[in-house]
């Protein structure tokens, strides 16, 4: 994330100007304050709140870096500088720190939970990111300890049900794709049954999707694919409807990697707030 | 929102472009296909989601209008067009809109709750919304039958706890901030205690936020101000630590507009998706 | 206004170079230089000039800040650095200098010429900037003493005579209004008679602006009002063909606010010149 | 201007949107409306009003064609459409078209002085635009029969005070340009005194500028420069001090150009209204 | 590439207008042309053509699509409309198609001579393209049969001599990469000499560019990785140093892809014109 | 050339980050490197590097600036700092620079060439230079030796076939020009036979193209010229079809400017590499 376009993040809340504090904060007063932590959870934004705060010539001292676990009270960063610069930014750098300190909160719960169980499982976000905030939702993963998955649609082959729906069958889709796939890409395909995830292993497929299946048939399908001699060879995701709840039983199912489209499109911000401290 | 700003949010997906779609699908093959609800709730985004498909050429059919309630099953919009656009627009449409109709659904939530009370007290969101897309996000309060307040920092004069840290007091803020303040602008100041709360509506705001206190303490204020007579020429906003659960226990204490940082920083998505029916 | 504006600016009268200076002076070759002022006025820009050389490495020293008083052969500012750098910048500085500056001069001059009478009236500007200078001349129109009014269509509710040439009557455009508006926005009306002004008045607007009316007609209006005893009550601001050779007659008709377009639409530069000193 | 150029105008006047006719005016409401001349004068702009509104589906007659004279009362272009359109667009059309024909108004003013005197000579405009206008003052000063003269730095060498003061003397610099420059760019120098300005027709500058210099002054180095038998192989542009009242006097030196900053940098707006109709 | 950016590029060459076609051809007068090859090639970029005559309303004939082989004298596109528009647009799309077909047909040369020796050899970029040009230049390649490769550096793993330096060995780089990496990402490793190719084979490299080896040193990674069992495991990809005149015989070592920098770092333009017919 | 553009530059190459560096390279890990060329040429692009190095606090030691020679081995550019910073930004570099210099190697063996054969005649560039890269491509041009022509369309007339096919004549067309053309712009006619090369020179044509001749058509241009005593007084540019082996038959012919399209749109790059040395 380039600072140009942190500074747009700011402008969308600036419009002309800070009128409030323009009005009540005489020019060139200083002020130190605080960035608290008001929930518990692992701190995400901390490298873009400096970018921005720096931007304006703001002194930042870091006491908590991105991925770090944080306690309510605690002093994520400290500023000092100009008043009026500290105020214009506050809201945009919380914007940014509460949203990508959720995802990486929640993403964290669950490699938590998964590694306590005793289990070698990826957690890994979707493209349900915020529109516009695709490289920030897939950082918060990322620091969470999480996979980011597909960066965008040109970063791997991902044969969907729509393309499938289209083309007639897993087998035919998947040799188009390996017909004329850069031999830099992953070829990923989606399977809804048994059959399709059959299909897809026998046909060549780098990592195959088992969508919205239950876990006992998730256990089906690796069960098939060992007597077949392929389970390891193709990489196994999970996807649809696992959630915190059912995670631990999904993981334990055999597959590699579980991707779930709430880390990200329906992320809980984690409250933080900035006190002036003079 | 202009076509330009959700052109960007589509290109930020699809990087040089959607490679699976590419080789799998013929150019000029073309295909219907549907956006159905899986959840009940507010649907929001469908004028957006109706400006990105038409930018591309597809032909586009809105069964629910933004606003509108959806059921599990209902389609929202059906489309036609040339295969490779709608799927290379999918993703992101469903972006949007599971954004924002969840945005809305959760608002309408509360108002239908305050409006099945018998109460006439608005629900309002906060400047706490993602990073970029500020005008979606309030965009779709409204369309939840919600408030927006402030759109920006140079919207509204809003004298904030920081700021009265800097200033010294609300009565020498409120002044400062009479003296210069443009005549179209209606200036709020933030009250943590009643104290702080009486010398606000007695130095001339127009609007008292009631920050972090409990509907006791609000009870007070209102029943302060009416012994006063100043109940009603100043508005009275509740914000803090208020959810669905304790909204009705804040709705009745006599204030006038509830604000909700949670209905925009820790959105929850409406689920829906696309399916190709041809 | 960030330097990524401020850059758009000179880039657009720099094209691919300043040809000329590249041609006649050595890269690496120091100097000096000043602005000086070449009228009587009030001097404004000099934050935006500021900014553009020292983005090129230029030093700066500021003798007449935003607002004070210049007389012909004032140096405003002094500049040291590369030459080039200077001769490259001159054009756009003093082009963004002189315009703001000629706007400041012609705001304070209205201001003064109230404050002299002895009237207590705010001179406001209009939405008739110059496209794309919105901020720079709603700036300088505060920085002559004045009031920037509304800074775009989403800052406040007003009603014009083509609103309600579509809805019918102020009346009912005022209903419509203060049932959606937000309430951290006033509602303005334009009425165009007494009975408008009475209507706009009776029916909860913040503020009135008399447009087009002449003095007499204003006072009649003021009468009315104070009769009705909701003078003071709703701000009454006038608008339409003032100019300075009436302004103080308007100014004492009662209305609390006088809005000129021409203070932006025409703005008259403030002349100046950058000379370089060695 | 392209369309987007027309838009960022737009959006700068519009925020999150025209929140005054969202409220009072129902989608689908169709209006005609009309653009009136309420002062006599050349209309510029209509191209980019036409743009602006067709953007937005409105349907455009036009009446008055960039350059045509325009009286009060004349209607300049008749729009048709959805009524929240007409009405969102209406400033930011205004704003262009007064700007523009303001400054073609005054133009044209010069030229025809200038032509009714019996004399040849050109009008030219200055780089003294405001900051991100150039283009479309440019082309205002072209609609009202002037000439642009320079559009950009790179437009051509022109070798001011500053350049001498650096470089030492007009011979030197002008050595120093004609050695480098490109064969596709004309030259033309800055003088102030007779010496300079000889030293400049003498040295192969395609164009003189004659700076500050009083008509006498300008009448001396046409007889010096008609004595060596140069007058007429070199351009000479008058400059600095020039206006309506002194125009004729300086025209009827014997140069060939006159410009004027004030085209631009004072330009005053051509008063229009756009008035709905129905 | 959308309209946008091809606008970009039109503009770069517009500055504020066609102005020599402003002044010789009328408003309104249409015109027909054609777009023909001048040399013997493949043809790209004739999408990005007709988008850009379309922006302006200019019709468009086909007569050869991407890839299509053309000789001189073949009519590529037909168009009509304004002649202004036809002729203003004409250098851009030019530009675009005339370095898109060069690269194009240079692939193609390639991949022929290599079809034609009955090879079985992928002929692939690199990111040596011309900045800001890195979309048009890898669709160029791949219209020319060859392979994009990464498109960009967030694309795939490719663990280059300078990592390898920092890092200390290729073991110990790959399994940094390997403990990381995202599971839909491949792994690809530099290896310069025949021990850091077995290393990064055995090592768990998914693809082995052996760079700037010899064609009997690749021959000899061959073998050894046959001895092995490794081959055909692991994808190999020479570069470097390899041309028209070496390039058989690179492809008959036995590597899978072989990547040449000059396809786009070097490309040499197609040659053709746009006549005006009419 | 701004640094935000050449960040756009990087950003096309970049994406969401350097995936690799960023897995291998501990952050903070500094490092040392140098641009060393790997072939005999003429070095640009170093101000571009330079300002690219330093936007990440890479310090830089220039050691070869643009218009050097530079020789296989030679370091150009010695850069420390962060090892992240110096890979991300490596490639960019690299391939402006290769370009640049490609470009300027090239014009320089053509100025060189003709300089040695005791020749006057300056070489050119046109506008068939890479979309996007027209401000690069010139300046490489420039610090050749060689003459940048058109910036862009607005920069100079030039008259060409498609605009005499339209107009009718060489002589109306320049009729046409003459009446309404900046004085501050030159007109170039393009000439494909010796009447119209005529036609020009005495219809008053600053420059006249002699466009697709032979060497022996334009000497009788030449001889014709002298003999009318029009020699000198118009510029006389070739072009279209000269190539390194032709261009002494051409630049001896009587011409004073030589324009070659192959410098830009076929530029053969000059191989460098970075190398890291710590």
């Amino acid at each position: 994330m380039t600072i140009e376009q942190l500074m747009s993040f700011l402008e969308e809340d600036l419009g002309f100007g800070d009128i409030t504090s323009d009005l009540l904060i005489p020019r060139g007063l200083k002020a130190k304050g605080v960035i608290v932590a008001k929930e518990r959870g692992i701190v995400a934004g901390v490298e873009e709140a400096e970018m921005l705060f720096k931007h304006f010539g703001v002194n930042v001292k870091i006491n908590r870096r991105d991925g770090n676990v944080v306690n309510p009270g605690d002093v994520i960063i400290e500023v000092e500088g100009e008043a009026r610069s500290i105020l214009m930014v506050e809201r945009t750098v919380l914007n940014i720190m509460m949203r990508m300190s959720g995802i990486a909160t929640e993403t964290k719960a669950l490699v938590e939970k998964i590694r306590k169980a005793g289990l070698n499982v990826k957690i890994a976000a979707t493209r349900k990111t915020a529109p516009g905030l695709r490289a920030l939702d897939k950082k918060a993963v990322i620091i969470g300890g999480g996979e980011p998955h597909r960066l965008r649609l040109d970063d791997a082959i991902l044969i969907k049900d729509n393309h499938i729906a289209l083309v007639g069958s897993v087998k035919e889709a998947l040799q188009r794709a390996r017909e004329n796939v850069s031999f830099v890409k992953k070829i990923e395909v989606e399977a809804k049954t048994l059959s399709e995830a059959l299909e897809a292993s026998e046909s060549g497929a780098d990592i195959v999707m088992l969508d919205d299946m239950k876990p006992e048939q998730i256990r089906e399908v690796v069960q098939y694919l060992k007597n077949k001699g392929l389970y390891g060879k193709v990489l196994l995701e999970a996807s649809g409807g696992i959630n915190p709840s059912n995670v631990i039983e999904y993981a334990s199912t055999g597959v590699h990697v579980i991707s779930l489209g709430y880390l990200t499109h329906s992320a809980k911000a984690l409250d933080m707030s900035l006190e002036i401290t003079t």
